[in-house]
């Protein structure tokens, strides 16, 4: 395998998967060429005039969808952890006998262990997507036939829409459907909130199969994936575990470490002057950054400001803010909760979004660059405000990348962040594996202080008369380090990639390396 | 210009505008080959990041577009006969000096009348569109350089998607919209209720535009034009007429024969079992149409009787259905009147919907077929149920098609027609141009007595006992010759093609021919 250095320094391989790549290029310098994927045309007259889509089963469908060696097979990840879809159809695909499929999910979660197996005896030949717990420890240790790809939830829109990818067969788990296949995830027993990370699949994908636990009468609406771009229907019994899809309730922090950090950044959000009438801002759903709502609300209530959007990810604690009239939106692309569940099928103000609006890159602009401010976390940040969010210290990759390398087009990105954790530092000198180039980094958060991105001049200027702790980012990085150590750098086999990070763009952007345990 | 007789045995050309075309092989018989267009890949580097993409004025927006002699501009009908923006950018396009414009409108209006004079001097070369009122007789006299294209609201949105017709910039009037370009239909001072029939233009243009006369912050929600498909947004004071886009209210025929026939389809629906809890009907908003929908709500009430969904054009008369609970849905394609506008906002069972998810024949089905029943006008029908909803018996075309042929593809399509109109037959030996093939063509109910296609064996046994007056069609016909005579063939130049009428899958299914005065 080859290793080129790309822009920012970081070794990729010329080819993965036997597929050409591009080597990052730095921010906005990659111009693609091209046009489009271009998906067949297909007639009516090849499909039941009175729209009944629906066979008996998932092997049947399999079979009419032409399931063959080799072909690649999408899911989403909606369900999360609840998700028995995604191994139903890999137990159905290794009944059938077909062999060396590429997986391509929005994401993986721990309850696809259960897929190892499959990567073990050769029915999955690699995943693209993200990897999180059992099986990016299995991809870790070089244990997958073929390369992981990472892609952001952008990312993934991008590749699809651009052609990188080709999906034969979308199999899209459906929380409610009707048998033209007119889908939403809003309702029925298994409700996960939205389908719009299966959006890019639906529009191009050869083949596209509806599985659902709700059948309903046509029309089922909101159809947030069209029966115009579906194949197949198949009724199961059950998509999972609805306590494991969404939880009951989400919970803010009750770290005091963490409850400081969420304190500090809902200051700066004021502070720095970025919360005022009519601004937007993006957190995810970490008990860190829900305490950051839950404080940026009492700060909005106390000096009268009202949002016009939050972006979701949207939780009981968003929804609250909805309902109390301090922002005219949710744009949403997912939701964590049964209250955010609730708000999205009930109020017009709690809008659905899609990576295709939100994120992708290759698109005629997206919403991501116009967010006021965005927090986030991350495993890692280095001096020069690089972050890591997929690999751990030790150069395990246990998480994916979701939608935070597109969230760093925010106006302000902040990242709140432990400035270490299990004395492992978070601070460090240089990231193990580069996710999010630091010139789209601005302020770090950590309960021992606040650096902010040198280049932001703006924000240094705006918070001089803050209270808050402002510090460059070596003071806190010394402090870390007398505290926990240098940590020794993970044994690499620097010959072998297991993975690669693809940048918003498709470029290659850094590599994850097998590690030797 | 080479003629070809296809499968119903009409003349049409080998080529129109120099492009090649398939004739009409039977309804269902061509399999298209081949793949979608594939629009050119953008990136948001080349956006601007705060997501505003106001210009200053058309002009400007047409300039950085790279307006140039020749291309392809397209608008949408949504803003009827009240349209100003179609009139102002053939205007401006004139000002900039660019000749041989395809102008690409889903319809055009007597408003349009305005443009002959660029149809005179060459700005733009010919329509591909519905050419009603004035720009009919113009085109039916000769008088355009090119050929005019005749497309259903399906036919228009698979003849972009399968990359017939290349749009260069698409022109969106949008009663509403964002800096982005997310733009509505459904509020504003100009509402029109939809933008639908710009979908397919906004997803596959090269470069879109969006003109407004109501710019608000971002989001516009609901986003019925995505900005992420949008290159420019320009402002301007007004899009029209208000009145004229939407009419203040519609109203029922009061011709005592238009009501007969309105009350035979009611009876008809009731007779012939189609009317039964969660069937599903569409009714255009003609004064005929209209008091056959009142008719048939009389019956649904009597009889306590639900519908699932009810096919818009929506007016005030299915807002009350949606409203009393006699239909779960409303699946709306365009709104007819300002109660419809505010259903629409304000109803979540009243449903936006597009040619793509309506009508297009060359997608994984369409909601037409799924419907169990459809009332349709025509200009002509005859002895074999073949219709035409475009010329008149004296060879003028004066009207377009709009998603009558979509239509077709119903469960049971019924004309609703006089049998004579100013003592001209409506009933014929042989349709001037043949739109509507007469095997999709299920029922004809005029003042004088209803006729059923022989081939519906099954409803001719379904209403066996009725008490309407069904007929053999030749047997009206007869009565129609003895009272009106049969009416002279236009004096038609059987050597010019001045339009051809194109079939839901994009083959040619007849000609007009010039008419010599």
């Amino acid at each position: 395998m080859k290793l080129l250095k790309n822009q920012a320094g970081r070794l990729v391989p010329e080819k993965v998967n036997n597929q050409k790549q591009v080597p990052f290029k730095g921010v906005g310098n990659y111009k693609p060429k091209g046009n489009k994927a271009k998906p067949p045309i297909r007639s009516c007259a090849d499909y039941p005039a009175d729209g009944n889509k629906v066979v008996k089963n998932l092997k049947e469908a399999l079979k009419k969808a032409g399931l063959k060696d080799g072909m690649t097979i999408s899911t989403h990840h909606h369900l999360r952890n609840g998700d028995v879809v995604t191994n139903y159809l890999f137990d159905t695909i290794e009944e059938m006998g077909v062999k060396n499929i590429r997986w391509f999910p929005s994401a993986s979660f721990p309850c696809h262990e259960h897929l190892i197996k499959y990567l073990d005896d050769g029915t999955i030949h690699h995943i693209e997507g993200s990897m999180n717990g059992p099986l990016g420890r299995y991809t870790t240790e070089g244990k997958m036939k073929g390369v992981g790809v990472l892609r952001s939830h952008g990312g993934r829109y991008q590749a699809i829409q651009d052609g990188e990818v080709k999906i034969d067969i979308a199999v899209i788990a459906a929380p409610t459907a009707d048998p033209f296949g007119n889908a939403t995830g809003d309702r029925g027993k298994s409700a996960c909130g939205l389908l719009g990370f299966a959006l890019a699949d639906s529009e191009y994908a050869d083949k596209v199969i509806i599985v659902t636990d709700n059948l309903i009468p046509f029309p089922c609406h909101p159809w947030q994936i069209q029966g115009n771009n579906v194949d197949y229907v198949v009724e199961i019994d059950s998509l999972g575990d609805p306590k494991k899809i969404v939880s009951g309730t989400t919970e803010v922090t009750k770290s005091p470490d963490r409850l400081l950090i969420a304190e500090y950044v809902a200051q700066f959000m004021e502070d720095s002057g970025i919360m005022k009438d009519g601004f937007s801002f993006q957190a995810g759903a970490g008990g860190t950054n829900l305490a950051f709502a839950v404080y940026l609300k009492e700060r909005m209530k106390k000096k009268g400001i009202k949002a016009r959007f939050i972006r979701g990810g949207s939780t009981k604690y968003l929804v609250e803010m909805l309902e109390e009239g301090l922002t005219d939106y949710i744009l949403d692309g997912q939701t964590f909760d049964l209250e955010g569940v609730r708000s999205m099928r009930e109020n017009p103000g709690h809008v659905n979004t899609s990576p295709f609006t939100s994120y992708n890159y290759h698109g005629k602009g997206n919403f991501a660059s116009m967010v006021d401010a965005v927090v986030l976390g991350a495993t890692e940040v280095d001096l020069n405000f690089n972050a890591n969010v997929v690999t751990h210290s030790d150069g395990y990759l246990l998480h994916g990348i979701g939608g935070w390398q597109n969230c760093l087009f925010s106006k302000c990105t902040i990242l709140a962040i432990p400035s270490f954790r299990d004395r492992i530092p978070v601070i460090v000198d240089e990231v193990t594996t580069l996710v999010g180039p630091g010139e789209l980094i601005d302020v770090i958060v950590t309960e021992r202080g606040i650096a902010i991105n040198p280049k932001r001049k703006d924000l240094l200027k705006a918070v001089k008369s803050s209270s808050l702790p402002i510090r460059p980012i070596k003071e806190i990085y010394d402090e870390v380090v007398e505290l926990c150590g240098v940590p020794k750098k993970p044994k690499a086999n620097k010959n072998k990639v297991v993975a690669v990070i693809k940048w918003v763009d498709g470029t290659l952007l850094d590599s994850v390396f097998q590690i030797e345990k």
